[in-house]
C-alpha cells in the first residue's frame, strides 16, 4: 500500500465508501471490481483501480476485492473505524431522526445522548439513548470529551445552543436550524440546508442554461 | 441590471440568499451593505458588490440594499419565487420534519402531500398536509404535475418508491435512504447522506494533514 496518497484520491474515497456501504447485504458478502465501482459512479476505471490499490491490498485480478474487506480498508483509512461520541440538542423530528439513524455507526459515530429543555422529555430515552436537560450539556461533554454536536432546535434557539456547545468544548457542529451561527475560531460549522439542496437539485438545469 | 451573469456569480447567489434569509427579522427590515455580506461570508467585497449589482438595482452608496428587497431580487433571479409542489414518501421522523419544514417556502417549494403505506396514517394530516396511500401517488402526481419528490422510507423500500416516483413523472429526487438508487435517464437524484457530511466536517482537518 502506498501511503503517499494524493488529495484527489482522498476526495474520491468517501464516494467509494458511500457506494459500497449502500449495496444490499447480498452484494456486500461477495467481491466487487474496480470496473464495477467506476461504472456505478461514472468514473474512469483506471483511476478507480489506482485509488483502491493505494489503500487496500485485497484486490485480485479478474476477481476484484472482497466487498466487506474493501469497506473496512477505506473506512480505516478515513478514520471511520474510530468511535466518536456525538450529542444532539433538540428532540423534535430531526433530533429523533438523528438518535434513530443507524448509518452513523458505519462512519465511526455513536450518538451518545440527546438534550432538550422540555421536562416531559428529560429523563426519557429514544432508541436507547438518554435525553438529558440542556443545563447538563457542558458537564456531560467535558467528562466524556465530546467534540461533535448536532443542532436541531428552532432557529430562535440555535445561537444560544451553539454558544453552550462551544463553551463545552464542542469543535464540530452540524446545524439543521436555518440560521447563520457565529462561532469562535477553531470551531467548524456545517449548515445542513435542505431547502437549498432541493433548490440546487431541481433548478440546476435551468441555472446551467442562463447565459 | 446585467443579464450576462457569470457562472461564478451564479454559484455565489445561493450563498447570499441563504445568509440573508437566515438573518433575524429585525435585520431583514433594515439595509445591508455588500461589505457586510462579504465579511460575514469571508468573501472579497469587490466581488460581492459586483455580484449584487448584476441582479439588483436597489443598492445605494453608503446605505446598501434594503435587505428584504435584495432577498426578493436574488430569489426571483434563482427561480425561488415559483411555487413548485413537492411530495414526500415515508412518514417517519424525517418525513414529518419535511412536512413541518417552514424554510421550503423561502426557496419556492410547497410540500403538498405526504405518502405512506401505514393505514393508521393514511387519511390523517401532518401540519395541515394530507397523508395518502402510496398506491395513489401516481395519479396524484400526474394530475398535479408534480416533478419533485423526497424519499424518507427505510433503505429496503427506497428503490421501489423511487421506481413509483419516476413512473409518475417525478424528475428530481432528494433521497434520505442510505442506498444507491437507479433511475432512468433524465431524472436527477441527490443523496442526502448526513453521516458522510458529519464525517467530512469532523475529519477534514485530519484528512487535510495526510501527506
Amino acid at each position: 500500500m502506498n501511503k503517499n496518497i494524493t488529495s484527489q484520491t482522498l476526495s474520491r474515497l468517501p464516494l467509494y465508501f458511500n457506494y459500497l456501504t449502500s449495496l444490499p447485504d447480498s452484494r456486500k458478502s461477495g467481491h466487487i471490481s474496480a470496473t464495477a465501482i467506476a461504472e456505478a459512479l461514472g468514473l474512469n476505471d483506471v483511476q478507480v483501480r489506482k485509488d483502491l490499490a493505494s489503500i487496500s491490498s485485497g484486490g485480485r485480478p479478474k476477481v476484484g476485492y472482497p466487498t466487506s474487506e474493501l469497506i473496512g480498508d477505506i473506512g480505516r483509512f478515513l478514520g471511520f473505524a474510530n468511535h466518536d461520541g456525538v450529542i444532539v440538542v433538540g428532540m423534535g423530528n430531526f433530533g429523533r431522526a438523528m438518535l434513530e439513524n443507524r448509518s452513523f455507526a458505519d462512519y465511526g459515530f455513536e450518538v451518545v445522548c440527546g438534550f432538550d429543555c422540555d421536562e416531559k422529555l428529560v429523563g426519557t430515552e429514544i432508541n436507547g439513548k438518554p435525553i438529558r436537560d440542556i443545563t447538563e450539556l457542558e458537564d456531560y461533554c467535558r467528562q466524556k470529551n465530546i467534540r461533535i454536536g448536532i443542532i436541531t432546535v428552532p432557529e430562535t434557539a440555535a445561537q444560544k445552543v451553539c454558544d453552550i456547545m462551544t463553551t463545552a468544548g464542542i469543535r464540530y457542529i452540524l446545524n439543521f436550524a436555518p440560521v447563520h451561527l457565529s462561532v469562535p475560531a477553531g470551531v467548524a460549522v456545517h449548515n445542513e440546508n435542505i431547502s437549498l439542496t432541493l433548490a440546487m437539485l431541481s433548478r440546476k438545469t435551468e441555472i446551467g442554461e442562463i447565459k
